[in-house]
Formats: structure tokens, C-alpha cells, sequence
């Protein structure tokens, strides 16, 4: 498919897009930049043939496919390299979850002569670094690419990530930062609250609750351990649908408080059993294992 | 340990509880009161000795154990059949999930000649019926066993607990509801609510947003497919407990919202970093599986 392939960035996701590539041989050539030691101590162990590159200089400009797979707030420092060495042959990807603010970027910074067509895979986990990334990740987990004039490169980039197990759909980045808001960077907010609001309670309280996490609490533990500079960026440059969401939140639970006050059965029920139906929905697109309790049993 | 245990409700905890009580011979005998058809059929398939009674009548009489696993709504219903067919020989208890409702309930209408001492084992999952019951639910798992007066009979249900595999913990129920008003009840009302704002958004946006859950809002979906019935008689109950909860909670979204508005990177930053430590703590309780996403893998 490419030649030389370069990965910008080599944490969770690029590392996954290493080894499901060198898996699919998608190219012939495997380059990764990164810079932090512990990482590409990581890197050197998935393959030998993965050739590092410590600096963003005139060695990639024979790179026929760049992946920015950094932080969103790097993207800056990033492109003025790709504007100096890469040539209008190369397609540039990224794989953000917040895509309007890239989509300016790229408008405001990106030399005309370049072509990148933003990508994101919606796949990840609460850990992070190269040492946690599978060749499998991508299997059957949507990933978006978006909307160009490009027709013939956007779907090399389509094909790109149908070879390493995606299904993909195409999108606008309107579009795309108001449904994450929603699936995706209100429920990660909504999990740094609850376990902040634990860690507050048991400070006043001076009563031992994390220990009782078991009901409930642990569940939102896991994404609330999210990168914090992934999540930084993500929730920053999706602040407009993000606080719209918060506030349609709080609408919600402001009302669910009234029917409990008001111990309001018939209305609370009736919520109760529409919120169940959504598991089912869940369930029934394969967008979760369908066992109980995630198949998770630590016994 | 016993010679008839009784186990009046059959879901998911109590058909539990029977298996576990079978699999580690706690008793000479099972009964078994239930009267959904579908249930019976299935608790019928666990064992060829349990006795399934559909009466709360005289043949109770005999029951040296008596463990109540209905939702706390039907205790009510429960308690003069108790005080009209039971002796104190007989020891009581139940598995609710909140404690200072059923305190004042068994204090106002249980004859002052039996003894009912409240248990709370913190185990559970989003499905219900004896179908999903389990031998090894309790293991490893805390059960909650309230303070009460007579030593021998508290003991005695310490052991039957331990038997089954739980780590006993004696507490007050004030405490107890303060606590999982924190740890449970907040935590499954916000994904209730998560769940309420993500449909509604699908409805006013006209956008499919379900289709996209797996970044996130999957994990709530779960956790609000639990029970209606057991979660309106937990949020009415612990009423006042989950107002302040629900208020604590409010206040800190607010206070997140206006980190993300300003763009202070500083305090946000230094939240989320906060709440990472959270999970640590719970993997190092063995609160939860030490795998990254669950070890949940749907590929």
C-alpha cells in the first residue's frame, strides 16, 4: 500500500497502529518518531525492522503516509517539520478526538501544497504508552475519516484503516464534536466528577468509601484514570459542545433530584426503564462484550 | 450450621445465596419462597432438594434462618407473615441495599419476639433473576453485618456469611448509608441520568449517537440497565443521603465546567490527575480486575 509509513507519536493508539500495520504489511518501511526514552525503549521491542527518527528533519520527506498520533496541543509544534520537508505526494493523517479545532489549524498553518485528511479511531483505553497498545485494537471499532475534496486520498486513507480492522464512516467534524461530546467527552468528565466528588466526601466525612467501591464507584474509577493531557486537550477544544452537554446534564439530574424529593414513582420509573432499553441498543450494534458485569469476574 | 434456611425472593441475590448456601452445605435444608413462574422454573433446575413453598404459612415455622432477598418495597408485605408464623428461635435477615429505612421498619411493625439483624453483601450485576445467580458471587466480596445487641446470633451470621465466601465488616446503618450513598447510589443515578441525556440528545439533534457509545457512554449504559424496581426503592429510601450526594455533585460539575470555560489548565489539570489515584487505590483493594478496559475484549 505505502512505502514508508511515519508515525508522529508512539503512546497507546500509535503503538497499536504499528503493530496492526507491520501485521497487515501495509507498507514497506515502518518510521516512528518519539521522543520520550521509555517509550522507544518499548517500540524497539515490537520489531526490529521499525526505524526511529529523533528528529522531524529532511529524512521524512521520502514518508508517502504520516500519522499524527501525539497529544491535540503538539499538533502546533508539529506542523511547521511536516511544512518544511513533506511534498504534496505525502498524505497526512492525525487521530484527535476533537476535530473542528484541527480542522482550523490545518486551515490557519498547513503549507497549501500538503494534504491531510483528519482521522479518528474510536478505540482506547484507560492506560496509556506503547507497552499497553495491540495490533488488534482496531478490530471491528469504528473509525471516522473525514470529508475531503480528494476523493482518491481519501480513500487510500479509507482503505488504510479497513486493512487494519476498522469499520469506517465518513464525517463532518460539526457533526462528529457534537456526538463525541455526547458518547464520548461528557461521560469522561462525568467520571473525573463522580470519583472527585467521592475523594471530597471522604475528606469531609473522614470515612472510608473507596474501599466500598465495588457498587458502583469502581466502574467510573477506570475511565476517570484517563490520560490527563489527552482529556485536557480534548475537553478545551470541545468546550463549546462540551459545556452544552454539562448543562443538559444538569437539567437531567436536577429533575431526577425532584422526583426522588418528591417521591415521584411513576415518573422515575418510567426514566429507570428507558435508560435500560439503551444497553440492549448497545448490545445489539456489538458495541460492548454481552456478558454481565463486562464478563469481569476478579475472583 | 442450620437445619431449614429460607430464602423468601429468588432473583439474582437469592438464588445466589442459595447456591452458594447448597455448594457450601449450610444447611440440612433449602426452602425457597417464590411465586413468579419463570423464577421457579429456574431455581428448580439448581438443585433437586430445595423445597419451593408459595405460601408464607405454617410450614415456616420450622426455619432456623431466614434470609430476606426481595426489594425492599415488599417487606412490608413480608413482616406479618414473619411475626405471625416465626419464634425466636428463628434468626432473620435480609440483603437491602439501604439500612436505616429497614432499621425503623423492622423496629415498628416486627414482633419484638424474633430477631431480624440486617445484612448488606455489596455484590451485584446490570441482570436480575436466578438465572444469572452465581455460587461464587460473594467471594471474596464485602457483606456489611449491622450491630446488634445479641452476640451469639450476630456471630452466627457473621460465620454463615464468611461461609460463603464474603469478608465481614460490622457496621452502623447511618454510616453504612451515608457511604454508599457515595460509593453506589450516586454513582448508578448518574448513569441513569448520563443515559437520559444522551437519548435526549438523540432526540432533539437527530443524531445517532448510541451507534458511537463505545467511547465511553457504554460503560454507564450498563450500570443503567440495573433493576427499576431495586433502584427506585434505594433512591426513595436513601433519599436524603443522595440529595446531599446529588448536590456535592452538582457543585463540583459547575466547578469543572467553569476550569474548562476559562481554559485553566492548572486546576484542570490538577483534578484529573487527582482522580487517576482513585483507581490505583481500588486495584491495590482488589476492588476491582487489574486489567486494562475490564480485560473486556468483544473481538
Amino acid at each position: 500500500m505505502f512505502k514508508n509509513i511515519l508515525i508522529i507519536g508512539c503512546g497507546l493508539i500509535g503503538s497499536s497502529i504499528l503493530r496492526a500495520s507491520i501485521n497487515k504489511k501495509t507498507s514497506k518501511n515502518f518510521f516512528v518518531y518519539e521522543k520520550l526514552k521509555k517509550n522507544i525503549g518499548e517500540i524497539k521491542k515490537i520489531d526490529k525492522k521499525i526505524i526511529i527518527l529523533k528528529k522531524l528533519d529532511n529524512k521524512i520527506s521520502d514518508m508517502d503516509f504520516v500519522i499524527i498520533a501525539t497529544p491535540m496541543s503538539q499538533y502546533k509544534r508539529i506542523i511547521p517539520h511536516l511544512n518544511k520537508h513533506l511534498s504534496k505526494k505525502s498524505l497526512i493523517t492525525d487521530v484527535g478526538s476533537t476535530k473542528e479545532n484541527i480542522s482550523k489549524l490545518k486551515n490557519n498553518s498547513l503549507s497549501k501544497s500538503l494534504h491531510w485528511i483528519m482521522s479518528h479511531p474510536i478505540s482506547g483505553s484507560e492506560v496509556s504508552g506503547p507497552k499497553y497498545g495491540s495490533k488488534s485494537l482496531f478490530i471491528n471499532k469504528w473509525c471516522i475519516v473525514f470529508n475531503d475534496k480528494n476523493k482518491i486520498k481519501q480513500k487510500k486513507l479509507v482503505n488504510f484503516w479497513k486493512k487494519i480492522g476498522s469499520k469506517v464512516i465518513i464525517m463532518d467534524e460539526k457533526i462528529h464534536d457534537k456526538i463525541f461530546s455526547i458518547t464520548s467527552h461528557l461521560p469522561h468528565l462525568i467520571a473525573y466528577n463522580l470519583i472527585k466528588t467521592a475523594q471530597d466526601f471522604q475528606k469531609t466525612q473522614k470515612k472510608d468509601v473507596i474501599k466500598f467501591s465495588a457498587g458502583g464507584l469502581r466502574d467510573f474509577s477506570r475511565i476517570a484514570a484517563s490520560n490527563e493531557i489527552m482529556w485536557r486537550d480534548i475537553f478545551f477544544n470541545n468546550r463549546k459542545n462540551v459545556v452544552s452537554a454539562i448543562n443538559l446534564f444538569i437539567k437531567n439530574l436536577k429533575s431526577f433530584k425532584k422526583n426522588i424529593e418528591n417521591l415521584d414513582d411513576k415518573t422515575l420509573r418510567k426514566k429507570l426503564v428507558n435508560s435500560k432499553k439503551v444497553r440492549q441498543q448497545i448490545l445489539n450494534l456489538k458495541q460492548d462484550i454481552a456478558k454481565p458485569d463486562f464478563g469481569r469476574d476478579q475472583n
